[in-house]
């Protein structure tokens, strides 16, 4: 059975402590989630994952349903068994792609047309269909279909897009049957106040097991997205799990624990390894730059990862220089462990009270970008 | 200490069992060496090449010279701790490299002027310096500068190739210094048996601790090149290993064995799992096409590799189709292990002196391609 245990309120902000189960693991929160678009975590393998303390993965439903297509992974025997993981799998709904990457879509109240970005075929998503295929997926964390309206919004766009999403949450709950996988409920509403609180009331009417926060992440500033988080906070249920969609860089995890979210995922540190970017205490490091050139240091010097226990910068700038994989596997091996680490850390600092002192501590040693 | 332990010879081929003592581990012979161009086996780690049974690998001191160069791996403290491989290491000598990838190359007795592959910078290459850059490396076992003759070529110029080889192979040996490194010779002469026999001749008076046979699988027929494999056998000695470059072909790994050949090196696996094609006992398979797209069977029912014990063709596909890295690593550990095993199982068919019904079944099934 899934279930939500919270264990703990920090004293001095928002954070909480809690134990998500799901239908595969318990899941300790304040969790990041990475990204595994086509049923991989790039370049990664699950036991790697596991390796660095993944506890749960995403996966995205528009681009399963468009390639290998939803029913070959039914046919598999579900998203778990065709990708080697028996951890839990949270799925989107695909709104946000629908909406991001299909420049031809026509939006209904029925549903939304869109082009594939892949061929240029036309094909519709609907909230039933949403369904259809996360349940196909066999995930444990199913996503209501959204409008995820882009940044800026004017207010009058945005806010018909935050009421379409809650009557096709409404009508995503109502066709949900799987049992052993639960469904979501996702706020909109941009960046409006008012509309961010109209949405959680609608949603929490609906009373979903968990709730994400979509349409931040989209190109605002920072500070806006974390005034949302402040308004929203009060209106989502205690016993529930929040979820930021999109959120992954250091200083965005801390403040988003700290405004009380349980739940994050992003590509950002998969796709900066690919482009020879890590995380760093002080900031990132570009390991792919010259400077690295005769570095026989790790990336960090303090950092209990595969690639930092084995590896020297020059090492691996050499392996990005020429296009070898294992350049790119030990990047991205490096930047999830230093997230999962992060949230292991922040998790920690819950338990003993001392939230605050340590954000204040790693932001300014991130910001400040010592190297 | 280096030293070559003949344990058994099969009674009847000319197939030898053995035990290569590196100054890193024991080897056991017949061995198949992995190739690492650029200090890394394309797409693998070293645990990963452990773990399928790896026990040497070979690096390209060519493309190493040319990137990073090798004073700075010298300065990282010598290729294994570079790459972080720490069993047996084979460096070539750049020879063939030079004189197939270098299109613009000028020939003395001095050594050979070309140009990169890369940037078109002009290099000099002679015997002392692939010795220097060699021991700058620190390989396990270095090979002497040769000059490897194409495929076809008249039988004056092979005469000519072979007789320099032979005067550069003793340079090599007059300035290799390294005692944790041991220096191999190589026998050429294209295809010409007494020219073989010959450069056999002229080498072992040099008393290598190593033989390679080189300028064979540059193109000619197999029939041709086991011809000479037969040749020269009689004029190898029987205490030293013999090393067939350049070879990797499941039926060729066989023929090599039966006619006296210890260690092979060859790109195919890795390159041909790259393009997704995997090696089965029934022939290679092209686990990209269509005609696996919903096959949810391993790649090999009975294969006890990693991607055969976890992942099915359906997924190995999807993943080759969308570039994802995950598909090539699963498609080069399959292909690796397939024939790390396959040398084990000839060992195990030597050692039960039954290599030749070992043989004949696996070329039947293998050449009959069922699949
Ligand atoms: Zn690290
Ligand atoms: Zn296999």
């Amino acid at each position: 059975m899934f279930s939500f245990k919270l264990l703990k309120k920090d004293p001095n902000t928002r954070a909480r402590l809690g134990l998500l189960k799901t239908f595969h693991n318990v899941v300790e929160t304040p969790v990041f989630m990475p990204v595994g678009t086509l049923a991989t975590v790039k370049t990664m393998s699950p036991e790697e994952l596991k390796g660095i303390g993944a506890q749960i993965i995403l996966s995205n439903t528009y681009h399963l349903y468009l390639r290998p297509g939803e029913e070959l992974i039914a046919k598999a025997g579900g998203l778990h068994k065709f990708m080697n993981w028996d951890r839990a799998i949270l799925t989107d709904s695909g709104g946000f792609q629908v909406f991001s990457l299909g420049p031809l879509r026509t939006i209904s109240e029925e549903g939304v047309t869109f082009k594939s970005h892949i061929d240029g075929s036309t094909h519709f998503m609907s909230p039933e269909k949403a369904v259809k295929i996360q349940e196909a997926l066999g995930s444990d964390i199913a996503m209501v279909f959204d409008e995820c309206a882009p940044y800026p919004s004017e207010y009058s766009y945005a806010k018909e897009a935050m009421k379409r999403t809650y009557r096709w949450a409404k009508r995503c709950k109502e066709v949900h049957r799987r049992e052993d996988q639960v469904l979501f409920g996702i706020v909109q509403g941009s960046i409006y106040p008012d509309l961010r609180v109209e949405s959680a009331k609608y949603l929490t009417e609906l009373d979903f097991p968990g709730y994400a926060v979509g349409g931040l992440s989209v190109g605002e500033p920072k500070p806006l997205m974390y005034e949302m988080l402040e308004v929203l906070e009060p209106h989502l249920p205690q016993d529930k799990p929040r979820y930021l969609m999109g959120v992954g860089s250091p200083d965005a995890l801390i403040e988003g624990v700290i405004r009380g979210i349980d739940m994050f995922d992003c590509v950002l540190p998969t796709r900066i390894a690919r482009n020879g970017t890590v995380f760093t205490r002080y900031g990132k490091l570009v390991v792919r730059n010259a400077a690295y050139k005769e570095d026989f240091r790790p990336i960090e010097e303090d950092c209990q990862c595969y690639t930092c226990r084995n590896y020297s910068r020059a090492y691996i700038r050499h392996l990005l220089h020429n296009d070898e994989v294992l350049g790119i596997r030990l990047t991205t091996i490096h930047n999830l462990h230093f997230l999962i680490n992060l949230m292991k850390e922040i998790r920690k600092a819950i338990k003993e009270e001392r939230l605050l002192v340590f954000a204040r501590e790693f932001l300014q040693n991130y910001e400040q970008g010592k190297e």
